[in-house]
Formats: structure tokens, C-alpha cells, sequence
């Protein structure tokens, strides 16, 4: 069994990077000759972007249908020379498989195909019915992927669906995730002069963007690390009492997550600790500013432009299109006239969250505890799936997320891994929760 | 005359950047020969940092000795995009030469050098002794020179200096500079994780050096445009009533300086109108700024790091020195611990005044009248030239500050240009300032 996740993990499927168009292809055809070795009927179909993978168990009426969602892509594997093994020449150390996407998302979409397999085998046949849809175009936002739920709805009707591209708590900690926040990105671009004036002769008598922008930016949050823009927290879901008992008693620890961080200290929202933070209370970050002079010394000029890449990470039941028009009043009207604004509109995702106590959630309560003989943890995700949203949204399905993820698995970093442990256990989550959902409440 | 000065244009003699290195002593070279040729005795000497020329025309006792200096380097020429013309490929355009360097220095310092090469040729001597001193590292605020200056002091030793490095306050007026602002520069390093974050796993949680960096930065104005550094204003000379008086009937005008800047208004410190602002008052300014993701598009990270390069133009009687201790304090104080500071010192100048109607100040006013047949503004001027307090310091000399930058010249901006007229007007005012120096008061 690992040595098909070796084989799966050779091909550099790069969705991100048109050069490794020919290895997203074969990494494609493999799975999908992997997926018939393994009973089910599948093929790869062609979309304007990255080939999609769809694959039926033989279905029969009257059992549930289970449609679980993955993807063959993978994060472009540099800077290389900070892996300590070839990202595509998959190596096992300590118990761990060290390659790019060993946990995200071959070493788990291959576990739930295994799982699926081994029962077939076994049994000759499964207590649910299973389709896969295995996309290969996750790493750059499944930009293809909702019009081809709208066209290949039929063939993906279903009960439920499950995900596993989330992360656990701790080894060896069975980690249900029943919400993700939501995102909206903006870019901020401050005109002030034509061009770059000398700091010395006009200095003084224009305003400086660069300037403008840093006060504007200021004005975002206030002294307690709260968003000031009016409105923002209207619609934030308050941490329901029973999260934060549960939360409280998560095997987390502030030092590690310091560490991971490399920050001098944590600090955030006042009134909220570090997994509310993260979990449940939403963001306004930068994640780029620039203007001026970038080089080396110094360069005394007042500068013509600045710019501000802003994304806001969004609770339940926060709405990234209403929250849109709010923030871009609220920038519009904190710049002054002295300088031109222009506010560009990138992208968007909705916030999510199901209760971890629906049908579904108690039936994948049961099959992690069995899976794992632990108590769950039950937590919430601080990154944004889209997706979900899309499945919720063109399918009217909920999403189970059953991560395997780890927090030190360096998805996305160099020397990323994942436990052959976790790779067995996924295997055994896949039988335990087909077999639960079939069982019902 | 204009060949000579396109050919100087052609080096890319840009001081700020280690690659044009070559290129800044080819420069150094071709104007050593073209003193020599021009009937001096020049030499190119080494520095730690880039190359002076000194030069002298055979020199009398019993004359008067001027030393004129200038500067052969040129800021960078980036943004290059919103250059017309490349900006090494000098190009005539409307009776005006645009090229990097074609007002900063190299018009102005050539006009000196073919003025003296014209009365050599037409009277086979001066009537006074002149030393050029023409150095590469003006635009990276001369390093270097002071000590230059002490080294040379015998070879330099003058009666007074001359200088064409300032502006003309509208086409055809002639102008007296008679004080010009000083300047400190500082970088400000903020350091917060110790790499880029995933926004969504861990955005809320450490704190963002990009909105830390804005934050500190908008501490430093208050609402009406005026510096909050404590003690920043302490030593700042306030503007006499002659002043007022004189700059009041310069023929200057609001909406010109509008559409010079190209921005959407004029804006600065409340209580002072434009050229107070500009001429006589302090700033700080922010040359650049940079963290964080700056590529197309979005990404969702907690940037690591973050810069912002300040510069603060200072006025008579502030003191760079110590000023930099008291900014480097309040920037500490106001910068959280959630990150790390690293401030760092680049380079400053002292602010310079003398009165207009010194000795050596009438005979340039008469020289002033001669060239331009008109009345002489007096004026102030922003930018910084800290080679002129050096030049006190060092040499006891005082500098006539005779500019012939236009407005609208856009030194240290894209397409930046020097009238031919001006280049014309220069040669003839060395040839008038040697005369009336000569004859003295």
C-alpha cells in the first residue's frame, strides 16, 4: 500500500506551473487506472483547466451514496535547496513519507481509494455507495471546479460528502472539523503625484500615498486588535459555550504554536486566545504593501503610488459580498482628497459551518472513535475551503472533514510529510465511516 | 557644446547601485578628458566610495581662486516604464534635453566647464584661478567627501564656491539661493514570523509587521500635517518678515505647482502656505515601502518582514545628529513587542543659510543680472546639499548658490529634462560670475 502512495507521489503535479502540464496529466492517468484496479468505473475528463477524476463504486438503489472529494495536485515544491530529500523522490524516515504532497492531499484521497478497495476486495461489495471526485486544480482555487459541479450534477448526486484535507489536533487524535472561515481579498492602489517627486523641492507641499496609505491601514484595527470598519462584527456567530469547554481541553499548547510561528510573541484580538483567534474570529490582514523605492540605500523622492493587498478571513455568518461593499465604503471614505484611491476586487469564499452533532456528524463521530480509540477532538478550521461552499451551494450537500493532516506535516513548506500511520489509519476511517453511514443514526 | 553634453548623459552613473559601477568611473574618465581638453589640469582620484575630479585652470597668485563644484552621478532611473525616452539615451525634444542627470548635475556642471574652456579659448586666460571638484557619490549624500575635502584641503584652498546643483524659480528669473534644508534617512526594519504564514491557519494569532510598520508610520503626523516626534520643532528658525516679504512677489503660482506635482491637490502643514512648506519648514516623508507578497493577484500570508525607508528634511537651525537619536527613540518606544525593530542609519546633512547680500552675494547678483537681464528672486531651497556646511566646516568657505533647475526639470523622476537654454544661460554665467568675482566688491 505504500508503495502505490511512493508511486502516486513521483509524478510533480504542479497545478500552478504550466511546465508541469505533461505531469498533472500522467499523475491523472495513473489515478485513474489505480482507481479501476481498485473496482470502481473512472475517468478522467478534460475542463478548460486541470483534468478532473470521477469514479463510481457499482451503485446500487437504496443504499447512500458517499461522495468524497479530493485532489492530485500539488504546491510548487520550492525553495528546494531547503528540502532535505527531493520533493518527488518520496523517502521514509522515522515513520514518516517525506514528499511534496504527501499529506496534501495524495497520501489522504489515496487512503480513502485504499479503504474503498479493501472492502470491495473483502466483502465484494460496499454498505454504501462511493464516488470520487478527484480534482487537479485545488492549489490554485479550483477556479474550473463549481462549473463543472453544475455540469456533472447528476452524476454527482449524493447523501454526504467527505473531505479529507484538514488537519488533526496531535497524533494520534481523532479531529473533526465542522467549520472554516471565509475570505475576501482586496487590493488598495493610492495615487498621489504623476510620477516621483524629488522629497527635497516638493516635499512638503503634496501629500505622500505611501503615507496616506500606512494611516489608512491604521485605521483598520483599533488599541484591543479589533477590526474598526463599521459593521464587521454584526454578523460574527458568537463561540458557542460548548466550543470553548471542548477547545479548552484540546491536547494545544501556546509555546508550540509560538514556536511554529517564529514570532516574538502571540498576540491578536483582545478578549480571545489563540485558537478563537484563529478559529472563530475574523481578520484583516495585509499581506503585501509596496510603494516607492524598493532598492538598496536610500532614494529621496516622494512617490507617485502605493499599493495594499488586503484579504479578510471571515467567520459564520459573515458575508463576504455584503462585507465587499461595507469595507469599500469604509476605505473610500477614510482617504482623503489629497490622493486618488482605486479599490480592485480579487476573491471571495464564504465562511462554513455545520454542527458536528447533525446525522451525519454523529455517524463520522463514530467511525473516528473507532478509528482511532481516542475522544475527538472537535475543532474548527482557521483557512478557507471553498469548495464546500460550491458543493453546499450547486449540490446541496454538507461536507464531513475528516482531516489527517498534522500540525508539523510542512504542507505548502519544504520537507513536507506525512506518518505512515496516519496513512494506515485513514484507510481504516474510510471502512469505518462507510460502514456508519450505512448503519444510519 | 550640446554633443558634449549628450554624450555625458549617455553613462548610467548611478551612485546608489553596486552594478553601475563600471559605468560611474567610465563617466569619471570621459569628463577627466574632457577637463583636460577644455584646458585644465585634471585628475581622477580614488576614493573608498566613487571617484573625484579635481581640475584647475593654471593658476595665478594675486588672482582670486573660485572652486565650483558639481556632481557626476545620478539617481536611479527606475520607474523605467513611465520614462518617454530611455533614460540613457538622451533625446531633444521642444528645445529641452531629456536624460537622467540631464539637470542633476550634468547640465549645470558642463555649462561651468565650457564656460571656463570658452574664456581659456577666447582670452587665453581667466581672470581669477578655478578649481573644479566634481564628485560621484552626491546622489547617495557624498559619503565620503568630508574626508575628501580634509585630505585635499591645500589643493582645494578658494576664495569662494560656487555651485549649479539648485532651482531657478521660473523660466528666465535668476535665482539666489540662499539656504537650503537639510536631511536624515532612515530604514525601518520590522520582523515579525520568521517566515511568510498561511493567513488562514495562523492569520489573528501573531501579529502582521506590514500593519505594525503602518501603524507606527501614521504615528508620526498628526491631524494638521505637523511631526510628532517630541522635540522635533525645538531648533526650527522661524521664517523672517523679509522673507515673507520677498516670497510673497516671486512669480509663483499655486495651480502651476499643482500641475507640476500631478497630484489631486496641495496639501502639508497647516498655517504655512506652499513654498514656506517646501523651503523653510521640516518634513518626514516615506521614500518606500515594501513587505509582504508584491506579485499580481492575491496571497493569503502573514508577511515575515516589512521596510519603510524615511527620510526628514530638516531646516535651519536643526541638527541631523541629534535628531537621529531622538527619532531612533520614539521610533523604539512606539514600536510594539509583537515584532522586531532594526533601524538603520543611511545618511544626513546639515540644513545651510547665509545671507544674500554677503560681499561675494553682490557680485553674484551682478552676475545674476548680466546673464539674465532680470530681477533676481531670492529664495530658499528644499532639497539638501550637505556638502555645502562640509564645505564650511572643512574648507571655511561659504557657496553661492546659483541654480538653473526648472520647476517642472523632474530631477529624481521619470523624464527628467534640462532647456537648452538653460545649458546656454550656465555657460554665460560662469563666464559673468568669474568677472564680477574678479572685480570684486
Amino acid at each position: 500500500m505504500i508503495d502505490d502512495l511512493l508511486e502516486f507521489l513521483r509524478f510533480p503535479s504542479v497545478s500552478a506551473d504550466s511546465k508541469y502540464k505533461p505531469d498533472v496529466e500522467a499523475c491523472a492517468d495513473w489515478l485513474t487506472n489505480r482507481l479501476r484496479k481498485a473496482g470502481l468505473e473512472a475517468s478522467k475528463i478534460a475542463t478548460p483547466g486541470q483534468p478532473v477524476i470521477l469514479a463510481k463504486t457499482p451503485h446500487s438503489p437504496g443504499k447512500k451514496t458517499v461522495l468524497i472529494y479530493g485532489h492530485y495536485d500539488v504546491q510548487p515544491a520550492d525553495p528546494l535547496d531547503l528540502w532535505e530529500t527531493p520533493p518527488f523522490e518520496p523517502t521514509v524516515r522515522d515513520g514518516r513519507i517525506f514528499a511534496r504532497g504527501a499529506t496534501d492531499n495524495k497520501g489522504q484521497i489515496l487512503a480513502h481509494v485504499l479503504g474503498v478497495e479493501q472492502a470491495l476486495k473483502e466483502k465484494g461489495e460496499l454498505p454504501v455507495n462511493v464516488t470520487f471526485i478527484i480534482e487537479g486544480e485545488e492549489e490554485t482555487g479550483s477556479p474550473t471546479l463549481e462549473e463543472f459541479l453544475k455540469t456533472y450534477a447528476k452524476e454527482l448526486a449524493a447523501d454526504i460528502i467527505a473531505i479529507s484535507d484538514t488537519g488533526m489536533i496531535a497524533p494520534g487524535i481523532p479531529t473533526f472539523s465542522y467549520s472554516t472561515r471565509g475570505i475576501l481579498c482586496l487590493e488598495v492602489r493610492l495615487r498621489g503625484p504623476s510620477a516621483d517627486l524629488h522629497s527635497g523641492i516638493f516635499g512638503g507641499s503634496v501629500a505622500n500615498p505611501v503615507t496616506v496609505l500606512t494611516e489608512m491601514i491604521a485605521q483598520l484595527h483599533d488599541a484591543d486588535g479589533k477590526v474598526t470598519v463599521p459593521g464587521f462584527y454584526d454578523r460574527v456567530k458568537p463561540i458557542a459555550d460548548w466550543e470553548r469547554e471542548l477547545w479548552a481541553k484540546l491536547p494545544y499548547d501556546d509555546r508550540q504554536w509560538l514556536a511554529t510561528t517564529g514570532s516574538p510573541v502571540l498576540s491578536g484580538e483582545a478578549g480571545f486566545n489563540t485558537l478563537e483567534r484563529v478559529w472563530a474570529r475574523p481578520t484583516a490582514e495585509v499581506n503585501g504593501i509596496g510603494g516607492g523605492y524598493q532598492g538598496e540605500g536610500p532614494k529621496t523622492i516622494v512617490p507617485s503610488r502605493a499599493f495594499a493587498k488586503l484579504s479578510f478571513r471571515l467567520v459564520p455568518d459573515q458575508d463576504p459580498t455584503e462585507l465587499r461593499t461595507t469595507i469599500t465604503k469604509f476605505l473610500t471614505k477614510i482617504c482623503p482628497h489629497s490622493v486618488e484611491i482605486e479599490i480592485l476586487y480579487q476573491h471571495q469564499g464564504r465562511p462554513y459551518l455545520v454542527s458536528p452533532d447533525s446525522d451525519y456528524g454523529k455517524m463520522a463521530q463514530r467511525a473516528l472513535k473507532q478509528t482511532f480509540d481516542r475522544p475527538i477532538a472537535f475543532v474548527r478550521e482557521g483557512g478557507t475551503l471553498p469548495i464546500i461552499q460550491s458543493f453546499k451551494d450547486v449540490l446541496g450537500l454538507d461536507s464531513l472533514l475528516l482531516g489527517l493532516a498534522l500540525p508539523d506535516a510542512k504542507v505548502h513548506s519544504p520537507n513536507e510529510n506525512f506518518p505512515i500511520d496516519n496513512f494506515e489509519a485513514g484507510i481504516r476511517l474510510n471502512r469505518h465511516l462507510l460502514e456508519e453511514i450505512a448503519k444510519g443514526t
